[in-house]
């Protein structure tokens, strides 16, 4: 159809999807006939989800704070269970038990030269009754930094991150005894107090500034959606990067009676005291430093002017927590499958919330149980999965995907044995869908996306976002946007719980969410509730039904696929586009430091010196040797030819029949890529592609061993892990073609 | 020698400077044996300016305010005469009459929805004794602005530049009949006014707000050197794009007894009345503004959301103004050249300031009248000029460069005649040599550069300045500083007295300055004042003694080359550069039509509107047709011919002799640039290549003929002043050729 139609209103749209229905598009893995069968049952799932359900759903879920540990939060998980029962649904709690650290004692005082005691409080809003459930509510904190009491000169570090402290150190400015006060951003905050410490401060403030996050982008609480002048963002600081889960418990499931390590054993813990405060409570700390004003692009929205320190102001900051093990419930929800019940497709979304959560999580955990009453309405009319189907809603994710990864650590082998993906959400708003995950689903997730229509503008949310990347985009990217076919999914990170099962156990993931529209600054406190939610965010609930729809179709299509969706060209693409990066980051790390050294032999540096602003020179940086990547070059050619071989043997296979010796060998193929003996420094990170990084926190490092190597300037490191990675990419190929070849002719 | 000892202490530059000058680098235009002779005089000149000496002028010249018009700045006027004539030298005061409005009522009130008056004054400050001469300070406001009495809702608009209405247009925003609120930078500020008349706005305020001029970069006056809150930034809004200089007397001189255009027919005052204030008082008003909150590059730094309105704040702006004429007094220096006196190089830096004016302009003057100390006791001491030196200092600058233009105005066909350039500063400080000009000079101001030792690095003036280009530079401006031999010098939009020479009469210009450390936020306003001065600027004068010995040295080489030091390899490639980014805009208009029409048709801007935040698609555009630029192509083909020419058969000439004929030919090589016609819509401008923005105000556009064509898109008239510019440059070209041929042998 001509763009020039696409112009119109939504009503167009719809008027003409009808042709497309009458001539379906194929669906990956299935037979013209089976897609029709399927298709009809898609539709049919479609119509259920409906906003009143999820409004209801909201209101029991949301009502009282319930965070792990909390009653309410039990009392959820219990009323979740029985509501799916209700529904003719095999639904669990399974139980675990983790250490999860609360507040005894929270003081943060500036000792001079003035005195100011901050007041690490959120205030009760008129009108919003459940910022009053004072209670019940956790008190702002972060979760897993150590206790302490320690008192020094305050420094500002902007976000806290390397960089930041280089630009210290050129102003000759050291954190050591000092306690820092870092802006929220720029990193998963965890990041923020490891990196103070490895510089040697003794204690972390980290604030929401107001610019990012407070007046700056709307309207505050209640006026607006915005943070409030207290408002705080709560959160964990355990060191994530090196693994996830009870801090207590690595690698093996916090089961009841575990027996966790000593706090004193627990490298995830904090090394210094943290607390997260609100800009109310920075402001006058802020304005008590002295030193030379930040640069720039430290500068954040409250009215006076940001600097370094140290000092004159002192601070005490005292932290002592109840290091307590406190019971975490996850709902386990079973739909076995017909003809297939060791093949598993696992979906999760977390229900704990660091308050009532109406936002995070559960405007996705709503989604969920919407897409479960959907399946049962199924089950009731005839329709069968082929494969098993297990939901979960996740407890402790807020302190570190406690409850997803302690579930994963329990049954490791046999999730590797029998998983063939797991679909994730978790919060969820107005906007467009957000696609991330293993680059082997891509071509499946986006023609689900074309299924499910934007409630907004009445386009397929494949199409809403095929625009806007049209919009926002490069040239490069909008010229791919246009002609590419598949939309590109980002790699994941961290952040929620897809990470035990892609990057602990290697199993293929998906993460989808709407999204873009709608910001707000309630994140992780207590004014993420209901009355916010109906004001400000998917209070029509219709994109909670998007999403709903987005998700069951994805699931019902891979619980019925006669061949696994799976699909290897993009992959290779966007592999060889990270290895291109790789390269490029070698070349720019080797100019670089050939480029500083020589600055240094010119004397630019003291050229440059403002005797009234003195900075001084960096350091010399050892240059980079040339790195020999062509083993990466020659797997990912590899892994190109097999994905070709895959789609020229699926063109010509049998694809009503159920595939199953290919489909067995198409669930390796993730797994390939993961390596038992996991990541340098961190083993519990196992995925050779996709990793959270070390030093970013929720943001992704692809291939991180090679990445993260060359960033930290270990040059053998990294060509090990290049022969490493494209040993694993080679398996990959291999199970690629060994799964060609097994396709049913 | 190695860069490697270049990172040494400022000593061990003095140091190897000796060998320098056993061996002395050529000086463009003499023969080794007069360079010989002139380096002597020229060191001698060095030795004399003294930071004593420039103390004791500014004392004098900044105790009182002295704006044009004022009793102390004819005092000064006076006390220069009077001090140059002590000296030996011939100084006279050349008096103009200008067009000068200064307020008589001055009112900005918000009526509604709460009630609030500005206060529109700066604040006395405590031990700045300056800060307390109330009597004789102007009050804060516009020069020609219109007299007017308005009332209207309130839109914030940016900076008020075409792009900040595009965006309100996109959400829907008129600001017809409104009042406009826009903040101090992004263009000239006379731009903001005319682009919020020709939108339909009727009034117009200027804020400065801290992000960019108060706390944001550093502490408040007193504290520190950034604005505080009640300060103001003064300054003329006449459309100085159309023309410079009194705006009732255009191209003509405005002497005693001048009758000016009257009021209602002069095109350069503002259209709707404009009012400058502080963030002090913008502050209320903006926070009474409703609407959705701004893009955030709009944001500033008040402790607000910053909305765009229109309203609910309705805001009453009146002002009216005494439109007095009132006597212009410029200060004359004659230093008559001994064997060329009808070759004039003039040199002027402007006197008057809105108030005290330490900095601006007074820090250049200073300089100006050690320089003449420094010749005339050259001039003592045997030294003779062959060509005439001019010294101007310039009254009534802040107005719109009035003493100057009207000076070249008067004497116009005498100045194109006679003078081989013009060399201009203004306000100078601390830090790196800026140089600004005709490119046909940037070989010889190079070459002085290296002949200034910086106070503060002891290197060279032009060793610090490639040294921080290539700190701060690009890949490719560092490898270009790093080779090219000649640091870029950059294009002269306005803003100083460089314009009624450069642009008007088309003279080869120069404008120089120290600069770039110490910023400070007292821009015209009362805290430009000695106090502020002594401790935030170039309180020990040795920026001020690097200035006067640059320009002197200048000066001299100036007066006394055998042959001008015109240089066009460097122009011709320079110009070359302007011509592949008039290429580059054109191709750039082009593809963004054809995406923007591109995104219409496909829906884009309906697919990425947020319904909670809706926004208009733009506007189809016109797709530029492809443009003929060969003309440009071949003139700077031609150009760089000639200028090899010129080259070549310098290196055989006989610079031990005075090039008189070759000269006289090479003087005219600017001017063949200028049109009699003069640009498209301002006739007044006449320089092809260098011209202020008619949408910037200072910023340059090069090749503006044709560069604001493509940028309003007046296709036809870009072709006709290509082929217009071609031939000016081929004249250009000709004059080179014919200047080679005249060359002593």
């Amino acid at each position: 159809m001509s763009t020039r139609f696409l112009a119109g209103a939504g009503l167009a749209f719809g008027a003409l999807s009808i042709p497309a229905a009458q001539q379906p598009a194929p669906i990956r893995g299935f037979s013209a006939d089976q897609a029709r069968i399927q298709r009809d049952w898609e539709a049919k799932f479609k119509a259920i989800p409906s906003p009143d359900s999820l409004r209801s759903y909201h209101r029991v879920l949301a009502a009282r704070p319930q965070h792990l540990g909390s009653p309410y939060g039990r009392q959820n998980a219990e009323w979740m269970v029985e509501t799916i029962k209700r529904w003719g649904l095999d639904a669990k709690i399974e139980t675990f038990e983790v250490l999860f650290p609360t507040p005894r004692e929270r003081l943060l005082e500036m000792v001079g030269p003035t005195r100011f005691v901050a007041r690490l409080k959120e205030g009760v809003v008129a009108g919003d009754r459940s910022s009053a459930q004072t209670a019940e509510q956790l008190p702002s904190y972060n979760a897993y930094s150590i206790d302490g009491d320690v008192t020094g000169p305050l420094v500002f570090v902007n976000y806290g991150v390397p960089a930041d402290y280089e630009e210290l150190e050129r102003r000759g400015i050291s954190v050591k005894g000092a306690i820092v006060i870092a802006k929220y951003g720029g990193s998963w905050r965890g990041i923020k107090p490891k990196v103070a410490a490895e510089h040697g401060a003794i204690g972390c403030l980290i604030y929401s500034d107001p610019a990012d996050d407070g007046y700056g982008p709307g309207d505050t609480y209640p006026k607006g959606p915005y943070r409030p002048a207290d408002g705080v963002q709560r959160g964990s600081v355990a060191d994530m990067p090196l693994y996830a889960g009870d801090p207590s418990t690595p690698n093996v499931g916090a089961v009841p009676g575990t027996v966790g390590l000593p706090l004193d054993r627990i490298e995830t813990l904090t090394k210094i005291p943290v607390l997260p405060i609100s800009y109310g409570d920075a402001q006058p700390l802020l304005a008590a430093l002295g030193g030379e004003a930040v640069p720039p692009a430290w500068r954040g929205g409250l009215p006076l002017t940001y600097k370094t320190g140290p000092g004159p102001a002192r601070v005490r900051l005292k932290l002592a927590f109840d290091w307590n093990r406190v019971p975490l419930h996850n709902v386990i929800v079973r739909i076995p499958g017909a003809e297939l019940p060791d093949e598993w497709i696992v979906r999760g979304n977390h229900r704990d919330g660091w308050a009532n959560g109406a936002v995070d999580p559960l405007s996705g955990i709503i989604a969920e149980m919407e897409e479960l009453r959907g399946l049962a309405a199924l089950l009731s009319q005839g329709w069968r999965p082929r494969r098993t189907l297990i939901y979960a809603a996740w407890d402790g994710e807020e302190q570190g995907l406690l409850g997803s990864t302690e579930w994963v650590e329990t049954h490791r082998d046999e999730l590797r044995a029998k998983t063939v993906m797991y679909l994730n959400t978790d919060s969820n708003t107005r906007g467009y869908l957000s696609m991330g995950g293993s680059h082997s689903l891509e071509r499946f997730i986006n023609q689900v996306a074309r299924e499910i229509t934007d409630p907004e503008t009445g386009l397929t949310a494949w199409r809403r976002l095929q625009l806007r990347t049209i919009a926002d985009g490069s040239a490069s990217s909008r010229a791919e946007a246009r002609t590419r076919g598949d939309l590109r999914i980002s790699a994941l990170g961290s952040g929620s719980d897809f990470t035990p099962f892609l990057q602990h156990a290697g199993i293929a993931a998906l993460n989808l969410s709407f999204g873009g529209e709608g910001d707000n600054g309630i994140y992780h406190s207590i004014y993420d509730n209901l009355e916010q939610y109906g004001r400000f965010n998917d209070s029509s609930y219709v994109y909670g039904r998007a999403l709903a729809q987005t998700v069951g179709v994805a699931l019902m299509r891979l619980a019925n696929a006669p061949v696994l969706p799976f699909h290897f060209v993009g992959m290779a693409d966007t592999y060889a586009g990270y290895l291109d990066e790789l390269k490029a980051l070698a070349a720019t790390s080797r100019d670089q430091a050939i480029e500083i050294n020589r600055q240094i032999d010119e004397g630019v540096f003291q050229a440059i010196n403002d005797p009234w602003s003195p900075r001084r020179a960096p350091a010399r940086r050892e240059v980079p040797p040339f790195l020999n990547l062509a083993p990466l070059d020659n797997a990912i050619a590899q892994l190109r030819q097999s994905a070709d071989r895959f789609e020229a043997a699926l063109r010509t296979a049998n694809t009503g029949t159920v595939a199953t010796a290919a489909n067995a060998t198409l669930r390796r193929v993730e797994q390939a890529l993961a390596s038992d003996q996991g990541l340098p420094r961190r083993s519990w990170y196992r995925h050779l592609v996709y990793a959270p990084g070390f030093y970013t926190g929720y943001g992704v490092k692809t291939m991180p061993g090679v990445r993260e190597a060359i960033e930290q300037g270990y040059w053998k490191e990294a060509e090990a892990e290049a022969v490493r990675l494209a040993e694993h990419l080679g398996r990959a190929a291999s199970l690629i073609d060994q799964a060609a070849g097994q396709l049913p002719r």
